[in-house]
This record gives C-alpha cells, structure tokens and sequence, in this order.
C-alpha cells in the first residue's frame, strides 16, 4: 500500500505544470518536509537576495537617501502587488503595522461610521487575536456595546442561516476569517458580503489565511475592508509587516483612531496639527518597517508571476489526494477530518484531528527511524493542520507524511512524546 | 585658518578613547561625511553578520522552530537590553510595534486611569507625530477632552515656569519630547516629572532623540511611561520597532486598548476570550516582526558594551567644539545658533539656522569641487541638524562639514539648489 501512494504521488509531481517553483525557495542539508507554510511560509532566494542588498547597499551605503529611492513608498508599492492577488485595485491596499493593529484601525473606523449600531458580528471560528481586538474595541467604547459571536454548529463551518441570525438593524460591522485558522472552512465572500450590507452593516475580512492560498475578489464581492498577514503563504518572512484593504469609495469616509505622520498629508511640513492624507495612505501610521517591508516586496513578486489560478489549482489536486489518502490510511487509525469535505468550502490546509494529536505532532517533529523531519502543527486540541502551499509542497511531502501518521499511530510511537513542553508555535 | 581646525580636530581624534568603534559599522567606498545618525544610524558589521544568520539559518532552514528557540521572547530580550540604557528595569520594556504605535497605546491607557482630568499637554517643539497621536485620542473620546500645547517662548526651549502655567488639576498626562527634534532642547527629565506628579498627573517620555544619545535615568526620576524609536541612535535599521517603558507599579494598572493576542496570558491556548498577560507583555500585540528585532538586538549591544557615559562625554565634547567653530566660522555668515548653548539643556545634535538652509544641505550633500559628499539633515524653515553619534563621528567630520559650509556661502554655491525636490527626509 505504501509503494502504491508514492508511486501516485511521485506520478502527479511528474505532472505539476509548476513543480519548478519549488526550486525558488531555500532548501538546507536536512532532510526536511515543511508543511507549516500556512503558518511561517519558507525563505524564497529571492528574498535572501534582496534584503542582502537592502542591507549592505541601501541602508549601509545609500543610508537616509533611500528614504527618497524608494523608501517611502514602499509600503504602498508592495500593497499594490498584493492588491493583484485578492482582486483590490492598486490604490485600495497598503502593507504597514500587524494585522492586529490593522483590524483595530478598520473596526475602530468602520463602527465610528455607523453611529446607533453598537454591535459587532464575529464568529468563535475566528484567529482569537481578531475576537481580542474586537472585545479591546468594545471595552473602550463602554458597555452600550457588544460583540455577537456566531456559534459553529459543528465545530467547523458557519451556515448562510447562522449568518442571517446574528444579523440585526443594530450591527455596524461584521468581521469574519475568510478562511478560518484551525478546520480551513472558507467562507463564501461574496454571499455573505451581500447578506451583511443587506442589513446595513459593514463588513472585514481577515484574509490571514486566504491571501495567497485561494481565489480572492475583493472589488468583485463588492468587500468594503480586509486586513491579512504576509508571513504565511505570502512568503514575507517572521512577523513581516501586515496589509490592510479599503474600498476606494469607503477611503474619505472612515476615521481611523491612530494618527500618525506617515498618514499625514504632508508629514515633512512638520505641521502642528494633523491633517490626514487621502486615499489608502490615511490608514498608515508611524515609519514602516522598510527591511521586512522589502521582503514581502521580493517574495509577493513570485505569486503574482505565478498567477493565483494555478496556485489555486494545484492546492486543490494535492487536498483532495491528501483526503483521499486520509480515507484509506487515517481513518481507519481514528483521524477524522477536521476540515470540510467540500473544497468549495476550504481553503489550504486541511485538519485532521486525533486524541493524539499532540504527541504524534511531536514524533513527526522528531523524525521515525532516521526519516524526514516533518513539521505540521498542532492546534488546541486535537488537530493536526497540514498546510499545503503548491509553491514548494511536493504530492510526494503529503504522502510521505501520511503514511508516518499512520506509522507513528501503529507502532505507538507517540508515546514518549505526551509530555507538553510549553511549545508556543 | 582652515589648517588650524583640522588639526585641532585630529589631535582630539588621536586622544579619544573611543576612537575604535568606528570600525564596528560599515564604511562604504564613497567618501561621504554622515551627520545624519540622529535620523537613521549606520549599518553595523554585527547586524549585517546577525541579519545574514537570522535570515539564512533561523528563517530559512530552522523555519517555524524558531519560535521557540528565541523569537518568541525577542521583544522582551532586546527591550531588556534597551532598559540599561535608559535607567529602566528590564522587565519594563518591551521592543514592539513603532514609536507612535506605542505612543496611542500608552497615552491611551494613562488617559483613562485618570478619570475626570480631560486635558493632554505637550509642547509646540515635540515632534509632530506624538501631536497627532494625541489629537487623533481626543477626537476619538469626544469634545470635552483637549490637548493642551505650551507653546515655546524662543522657538527653542520651555522653561519650568511654562510647564507650571500648563499644568492644572484637570490634566491627566503630560507628553514631552525628552529632547526634542529641531532644536536639540533636552528637559530636566527629574525635575519636570515631579511637577508633572506634583499636579496629579501622569507624565510619558518620547525617548527617540535621546535614547543612546544623553543619559537617561528613568527610574531615578520616578518617571511612569515611555517611548522611543530604535533607528536613530540606537543604530536599530530603517523603520526597525519601537520600545515602550512602563515603570513597574503602573503596569497592572493601565489597560491598553489594542488588545491582540501577544499580549494574551496564553496566547497559543487560543481561547476565545482575552486575558491580559502580567508585567509589560500586556502592552505588546501582534506578532512581532522578528528580523528586525534581530537587528536592534544586535546594534543595541554595541551601546551597552561601550557605557552611555563616555558616548555622552564624547558627544559633550563635539557638541562644544562645533559651537567654537560655529563663533569663529558661520556666524560671521549669517548663522544662528537653532540649538540651546547650554549643555545641559542639550541632546546630541546641533541645529544651525541659516536663511538659505535648504539649498546649502543639498549642496553639502551633492558635494564641493569633488571633495566629500556630507549629509546633515534640513528641518523646515530654516534649521541644517548635525547629528553627533560618538560611535562612528569623527572631530575631523564635523571640521570637515564647517569648513564646507562656510565655503558654500562664501562662493554662494548654494545658489543652484535653493528649488525643492520634494525630499521626503
């Protein structure tokens, strides 16, 4: 059985009309298969390259001048490349601050824009830092205030009926992951976009764990603001600078609470009072990050090359040969999946979920029998994500890591591995 | 005359003791006098060797591992590091987000432990930024809350007499530049911050143009908030994050209003509902950008290493000769003198004024008769900064440049640079 699933595997590479891209990342000595890409996307060359340059030549030799070389923009020229990728207009995304602070700045604005409605819709899917924000917004504004939070029925998807309950004539905004962190369920943008302006309210997309990995129409789902990280399957490096979205025609009517120089009008006329710049620069704050801003800059450029349908595409070949794989090998040893089944509704990475999740997260981590280091990663509390990113995971990886699942639960080698150490990935 | 100086400045070169440090930055073929240190440091060797691990070694083959083997604790490493140079304790800062990020949360959460008092005050010298900041937290909590600015008599300096005037028992926190960014003025930090307690208010310092430039005693002047920016003096890289300084007791007492999940009590157990960590992680919030902290780590080091004393006897003592050369060479040409001449009422940097301040700055920088090229920085109307960083300035530098600036007026060089380029530094 094991020679059969390789042989398919190795058989659908030979057939990977973008198997080369593999070759623009950074592969070390080990022997290694990454499938946290969803989570820490891996070091293009590229990058290497260009933030070598950034370094010795722009900051080291060029110094305060690259602010006027292509500094200052920077952060609004690699907005432009991402807005490419999620169906925005070049002039509706910036890359500046964490998405944390991004969704601060955009929730914040977007309830100060609907004055009488004081409740915001989330769901209990939602990356929780998103939810913090929200309750951190809530608690400043005083208690006439509110955060809703959708229940998943299953534990793992959210129904258009569940949607239409929470929503009210008193929510201003409604803030969802397009695709959630742990079971991948991917919402339908532009459905649900329709419902929530139907009830007058705003809505924002975190597109963390979509940007890169689905089919993104922002200006086609008619999306009023979104924010996402760069580090996962954008390739922009640890704790990269995040983007953030407005629709053009929202730009002059939000507020946001933070005003700094960088979203001033004029910020080196060294005025006494803020005047805020127009456009999507408003939504900017301090000096931007310009090294790890060039590092999203190089590694966006290799998505855009690619193109998102063929990205796409091959995300789908590979979940479905690794559900397929899950039905024969997995479920059989007690992984049930922890994503939907439908890859209408999933994004790029699946869950499988074990009692033993932990411990054979951890055996894979430490390699069985002198074999490939394999590094999913483990979510509270049982799941194990694979995270499959077409740009360097092999059909090959998927199917290897498969059949040491399987290993690990059959020879109960996860056993010497119960023990939590405190991991924070 | 010329000879007289340059010789002066090389025996003062030969007899500083910290002459070395100078090597530990890199130095680019170009022949090129660097007196803009206050806006952005130079290049360390250590950070270029430090970003070239962290990228290849840590990002690129280690990938999602590193987390836990020292990003995760990054922010609080290098913000202990800082807290040294600042007279702080180093489990009251933290290195995260940037300097006006950290300014909104901080101002913020002082306002609202001061219920009642509805008054910001600042000064009209402090850098534009932190005004925005706080007039950005006024609109925010609505009308009955105002900023207060004390105006400077001389365009220069405030007095304690004006800070007096400023302050009544409706004022719940006073913003101040410790040294402010044109002129150079530097507050009795101690002084001041116990006027400021004295009225029942809370005080919060911007650090940015005094960090690694003058002694700063944090602690000793019982001062409560902090902020600062890490690519000036600090040599942290363009754009690297910011720190921010809680004094101890004040911790569990503020409530920031940016709640994400790196300032969670347990940010990777994913629960739904945020709960503050304890000590100064509460203040921190999306995932830090750790490459750049690699960076401040490494450059921060070499500050610690040398001993903020002697780099403030050196800047002490280039500050003077630079003011000797200023009597005898640019005053006779119109230049006045933009930066308090007391040395205890000054930072390390020195403002000239100069009716013809733009166009000389460029001509300095496009160089004269082949000689240096000499970067300074202009600040609107009419200030030419030179910024004096005892690491790499040499004496020599600072004839160099006065010499220069005298030859540009004397041979009216400027007079082909006075149209603006819409230069953003």
């Amino acid at each position: 059985m094991k020679t059969k699933w390789i042989e398919q595997a190795r058989e659908l590479d030979q057939n990977d009309p973008i198997a080369f891209t593999r070759q623009w990342f950074v592969h070390s000595s080990e022997n290694l298969i990454y499938l946290d890409g969803n989570s820490l996307g891996r070091l293009p060359k590229v990058t290497a390259d260009r933030l070598q340059q950034e370094i010795q030549e722009t900051w080291g030799t060029r110094l305060i001048r690259s602010w006027n070389e292509g500094w200052y923009t920077q952060s609004a020229t690699t907005g432009g490349k991402i807005a490419e990728l999620i169906g925005a207009k070049s002039d509706e995304v910036v890359v500046t601050d964490s998405t944390s602070q991004n969704l601060f700045k955009l929730a914040w604005a977007a309830v100060s824009a609907r004055p009488g409605r004081k409740v915001i819709v989330s769901d209990t899917l939602n990356f929780p830092s998103d939810l913090y924000i929200l309750q951190g917004i809530m608690y400043q504004l005083g208690p006439d205030y509110s955060l809703r939070l959708i229940p998943s029925k299953d534990g793992m998807t959210v129904s258009d009926e569940d949607i239409k309950t929470a929503l009210s004539d008193d929510v201003a905004l409604v803030v969802l992951s397009h695709v959630t962190f742990k079971s991948a369920f991917m919402y339908d943008m532009k459905n649900v976009t329709k419902q929530v302006h139907d009830s007058g309210a705003l809505i924002l997309w975190d597109l963390s764990h979509a940007a890169g990995a689905v089919l993104i129409d922002l200006n086609g789902s008619d999306a009023d603001l979104a924010v996402g990280c760069t580090y996962k399957y954008l390739n922009g490096g640890p704790g990269s600078p995040a983007f953030l979205y407005v629709r053009k025609e929202l730009q002059d009517h939000l507020t946001p609470p933070v005003w700094g120089w960088f979203g001033d009008a004029r910020p080196f006329d060294f005025n006494l009072v803020y005047k805020p710049a127009t456009g999507i620069r408003k939504f900017t704050v301090g000096t931007p990050p310009v090294l790890s801003l060039a590092a999203v800059d190089a590694s966006v450029d290799l998505l855009v090359t690619t193109g998102m349908e063929k990205l796409r595409k091959k995300s789908l070949l590979q979940s479905e040969f690794l559900i397929e794989m899950w039905k024969e090998v997995l479920l059989p040893l007690g992984f049930t999946l922890g994503s939907p089944e439908n890859p209408d509704q999933r994004g790029s990475h699946i869950s499988f979920r074990h009692p033993e999740a932990y411990a054979i997260c951890q055996a894979l981590i430490a390699g069985v029998d002198g074999g490939p280091v394999i590094i999913p990663d483990f979510r509270e509390p049982d799941h194990i994500r694979i995270g499959i990113t077409p740009l360097y995971t092999t059909f090959e990886d998927l199917a290897v890591a498969v059949l040491k699942m399987s290993e690990i639960v059959n020879r109960q080698l996860f056993l010497s591995f119960r023990q939590r150490s405190g991991d924070v990935t």
